[in-house]
């Protein structure tokens, strides 16, 4: 798999690297810079799906998760409703009835085909939406090109947030496509050649001490909203361990009961293990050799050096209390990681923190449906930090605030742990 | 659709047509028109799914529906559980595996995939699902041509049964890809030139006397085991249309509240009427220009000398009820048809009648796994007769049982009306 | 519990008894017979419900079930709707409001309390609920007394029902409350003197030959619209067991592993079986000494030797196809009862006959919303004949048709066996 | 009723009061005082209950809720488990089986009866239960009385949350009988007296400067264990409302289409509007003659100066939106109601914050089961702030951490604005 090899394991930006693209702000306006990264990201997309059959991107295997296909077709929408619809006259719509189809939650775009029903959507087919991207991708490229510049001042901002967008659903493709062939007794196969990136193996703890200082964004590269405004924060003493936690380790609690053990849990998550009966990670099966799970490269046995991933945030948390320890508040990993001081922060699993998902101090929206893109979610889902095995390359960074839900578990996610407030 | 000009709207054979094939007791064993009888079932199948694309055989619309490639790959396992499997010396099981995945219902034939998991399978996809088929073929055939005489009598009656079995899932796949459709804000197409077939347009009464007389199957030509024995039944006075009920009758039902006035359901039918909204015949919506409804042509205005279909056994009911007439029993049906007294008995709508569906008196289930072919769903189901546009050619026999539970309406289900008992 | 002694075994009217009433019909109409019959009837509603104390009579434990004073207060809300608030002159209803909460399914007799919901209702009290009881009582005696004979003719036959109605829930008061103490861990008692009745102990079979006879109600003595017509049905030749099948049976059928051989089932039970985790009939609970049943007394240890009960349909179609046998069909049944050639035929458990409940040929339901008694039931269900241990006296015969859906097994619900169709 | 008089609305200890007890580390230990505390707190939980029949103390109207008859028992239960159990020697269970039944959620101290059964227990009785209470009443008394002085040490605690345990139920005690009386057509009046208390009336703004102060409980007076730490936070500047907001402040907020506007809703509080059909506070009901609402008096009409209550925190957050407001932090909260700033702060309606529910940095519960009480439920809930009229007095603090589910609504909680970090 192409994408595998383009998977990016740190924040730092690749030299010769179309994406990220120059700051909207910068002057003169690098037009072929723009219309390279847009190139770049649509691309990746494609190159994601290759491997799939026509049958692989129709279906949603879970409420959650969406099929490669609506993927592929509702990045394509995004830029339609968003960019050209609103910054291209005279451009010319693919197909009205599309909106419908490929409009995800944004309620002020218009009204939409309910989640649960995406698998429903045969037509168009994988084929015909090629077709859809096309389009809009020569919309695109043209309008960058011949756009007074004035003109460009409002639309780079947005041709950015859809890169960033698209570049999410990316991510998302990866993840759903390994939840729907986990249901499948075949086990198939999305990449043979798939591995998990090398650990920077870094031992031993971070030590923070009492400050008041900032975090969030600050304004120079791009953000999403829900990372502003930069604010000041209280960090009181705590401690944040270099590694992330391992297959290793997470073996070590199931076997000391902590999947059968109320006493290591919230409430809520106990409930959850009980009516799903979970005893350990998501798509970990036991076989006669051990344990093994469902990978991009098929059924595998568990690799104990790894760090452990589809794990709740329910899971994460009684780990911590099952280890006398503690989750990292979200401003806590953003202090440590920026200054350097955490291993595998970035490309191997998205690491769940303590801080409930908020937000930050003045935070305000973007005006529009774009202002559906983060702020309705604020609530009853946790913040995640760093980025995983399946985030495109260019995409993370320091401030990023990935959220979930805290019984969900098929994306990358994993946990270090902390001590925190003694 | 080359499927629609064959289907068939008579019991009779047609001449010069491969199915059905000789009875299996027939001497000596015509072993090519078995043979050309087993292609024309098995590329009637092809041509059905012919239309569709790979997206489209995939998903499952609802629990009660089967994806396209579905039905392709589980007649193709019948074939190869059932008769190769039990009566091919040396045969080769193409894949263990696909038993799990495409086993039906048959508990003695091992652990299957759940019913409504069917629509997560995207492997094999429906092109590899074709090398299963033509693999299955060729040894069927080849057993045709090679296996001794003597095995041939135990080989013929499990090949016959399975080509009726994979006939009725040509029906479904028609049933089930108009419903996945349906789904669709965009109406997909099946089949341009699909149209209703003409009616024979009989008016007036057929009168039935009261008389013990014999149903069920005679012991001449095929017939499922639900038919058996044959046995005396007492039939009182009643007199049955000729014709079936039309769009324009329904119209005049829902038109003076139908669907909204309790008086005329049964208590359950009218927990289903509120609890799913109807207002109207499965996949009808009003329009600005009046009723329409989805067929294998796309969404169609509805022609008012049409017979009505998709319509639930509570509907039926309540029609009948409204009308101040009955449905007829099954046996009233058999009486009038087998006389040739009814009007567009076949081809047309399966016609619901008021008997519940169960066994006939001494009815014995064959041995085996294939015992669980009918005589299992002998509860909470009412028996339709006759056949449908839907239905294959050579398929449809006067004693024949059709049965749905009384909610269902996703086949082409209609009625005709009766006065009965009185 | 006095109730219980009071409990009849028989159809035989009891010497002295004032229930049954006269027959509407008879003339001169003795109005103090009617007057003492319903006197007895009331009585024993309260002399069922004195045992419990309010809460008892609050609980609503499923929603097939409903709670004591809700049985208390329906059965008196029947008597103002169709018999004051029609045929009295002056009647002051008692509280308008009640209408709402105590209807129990007659949709044109106004809107209702949903079912699910009727252990919502704290208020009125049970002890409130007596003087609705007495305000009613009154006004019936009265009428009773007081109507001119003319408006009599059209009293007494809804009186009449009324108090079959109300002996109906009678018989519910105590399986819904022996449900409802079954929930609770300390198996409360109802009737510490609470025993099975005596069985006839006949052994053998009933040989039926074939014949054309008439079943149904034939004019005389009360019977519910659903046992008319009479009329002719075939009975093909048959034979069945004089005696119940009992515990000792069931328990050989557990031990053979009946719970866990799909092969025995039909399809929808089986689901049941596996969805609800049945391994035995209902209440039953494995103990350090063998099975245990909760019961009236409490929980019990299980006779052998007692009918086998709380058993659904599903239940006794497995047991009969695990023995070889059938269930009759409720003509079957009739025809050998009125015989009098069955064992225990009444007062001990309702008998599951393989016969889908629907109207008989020709049925009428009764005009009005009392046309809802019986007929919007007739899909889904089965007949029961005989009466129960729980029945009032006087309250069976041997037309009486009883029904329930087939997964349910609240009721004091058996079996006896036959060979059918042979 | 006597109960309502006794409501405090401030937190200041009322003059000759036995609640609450002096603190269990002063000394000389009053061993008076603590039974009269202990008597004070036992007396008002049976004159909460006074009012309430047999039938009204059964029942649960929703899982959420529990029955008074279960609250009494249940806080009996505490005792007898946590106090006499594990410090009165001697000591003779009332009935063991009673263990099962009214333990509410301490997984270590065993087993019991799922939360959604609770109104399934009629037995024992409400009358039963007072014997229950009586029982542990007088145990606890001598205990208090006879106990080495070096025992009392570990008594005292342990007693004392007993007595703010109660405290708590007392305050569901009003609310579920609330809940559960709504549901009933005919309106039930829990209290003909009970009114609002009357409001402070106070105007304007508190106006917050940027500061490191400190919250959570310092070591006074009890706390539970989830009001510490005392800990550092971080406040910004900010403005907050002295007064709740109001009925006619609402009003305005359904009239401008509140209900109906997905932009002002989280995303997960718009399904709920959706699916739960809110257009109005919980209780609300539109009348002939504008909005009504049940409350503690029976149904009343809505009085617009009174605060909004019954109002979920999707409710708060959404009307904050449309307000262009904010909702405070828990610590702006505290902040300014420790500097008695804030009007009506306590005794009329709890105030949703901002604030996810989750533990200070430090917390540790307490060992053992009563570890459970708090810290388990620190996850998907939002904290919420002062008391209510339902909060029994003595029972409220400034730092006192309330706790719901985002979507809940049954207990008397509104809202008070703020602009927070601008």
């Amino acid at each position: 798999m192409a994408a595998s090899a383009a998977i990016s394991h740190s924040t730092e930006p690749q030299a010769g690297s179309a994406f990220p693209p120059p700051s909207p702000q910068k002057r003169p306006i690098d037009r072929e810079a723009w219309i390279a990264a847009y190139r770049t990201v649509r691309a990746e997309t494609e190159s994601r799906a290759a491997p799939l059959s026509p049958e692989d991107q129709q279906i949603q295997s879970m409420e959650d998760a969406s099929p490669t296909k609506w993927h592929r077709a509702h990045t394509t929408w995004f830029f339609e409703q968003f960019l050209l619809g609103e910054h291209c006259p005279g451009y010319r719509i693919y197909d009205e009835r599309l909106h419908y189809l490929f409009n995800s939650y944004y309620v002020q775009a218009g009204p939409r085909q309910p989640r649960f029903m995406r698998g429903m959507i045969t037509r168009p087919t994988a084929e015909e939406t090629r077709g859809y991207r096309a389009h809009v991708d020569a919309a695109v490229a043209s309008l960058l090109r011949d756009a007074e510049t004035a003109a460009l001042e409002a639309i780079l901002p947005i041709l950015e947030i859809g890169l960033y967008h698209e570049q999410q659903h990316q991510e998302l493709m990866l993840t759903d496509i390994l939840h729907a062939f986990a249901q499948n007794p075949l086990g198939p196969v999305y990449d043979e050649a798939w591995r998990w990136p090398v650990s920077e193996s870094r031992k031993g703890q971070v030590e923070l001490s009492r400050s008041v200082t900032q975090i969030g964004h600050g304004g120079e590269g791009f953000a999403f909203d829900n990372e502003s405004p930069r604010h000041d924060v209280l960090v009181l003493p705590a401690t944040i361990d270099r590694a992330l936690v391992t297959n290793a380790q997470w073996l070590a609690f199931i076997e000391d009961g902590g999947y059968r053990r109320a006493e290591f849990w919230l409430s809520d998550g106990w409930l959850k293990v009980q009516s799903e009966g979970w005893e350990a990670p998501g798509y970990w099966r036991r076989t006669e050799r051990g344990w093994s799970s469902m990978t991009l490269a098929g059924i595998q046995p568990i690799d104990p050096t790894q760090p452990v991933t589809h794990i709740s945030y329910y899971e994460a948390d009684a780990f911590a209390r099952w280890s006398g320890r503690d989750l990292p508040t979200e401003a806590e990993w953003e202090i440590a990681a920026r200054d350097g001081l955490l291993g595998d922060a970035f490309g191997h699993v998205w690491q769940w923190t303590r801080s409930a998902y908020g937000p930050y101090p003045g935070y305000r929206p973007l005006p529009g449906a774009l202002g559906e893109y983060n702020g309705k979610f604020m609530s009853n889902q946790y913040v995640l930090r760093g980025s995983s095995v399946a985030t495109s390359e260019g995409h993370a960074r320091i401030g990023y605030r990935n959220f979930f839900y805290p019984h969900q578990r098929w994306q990358f996610t994993g946990l270090r742990l902390s001590d925190a407030g003694r």
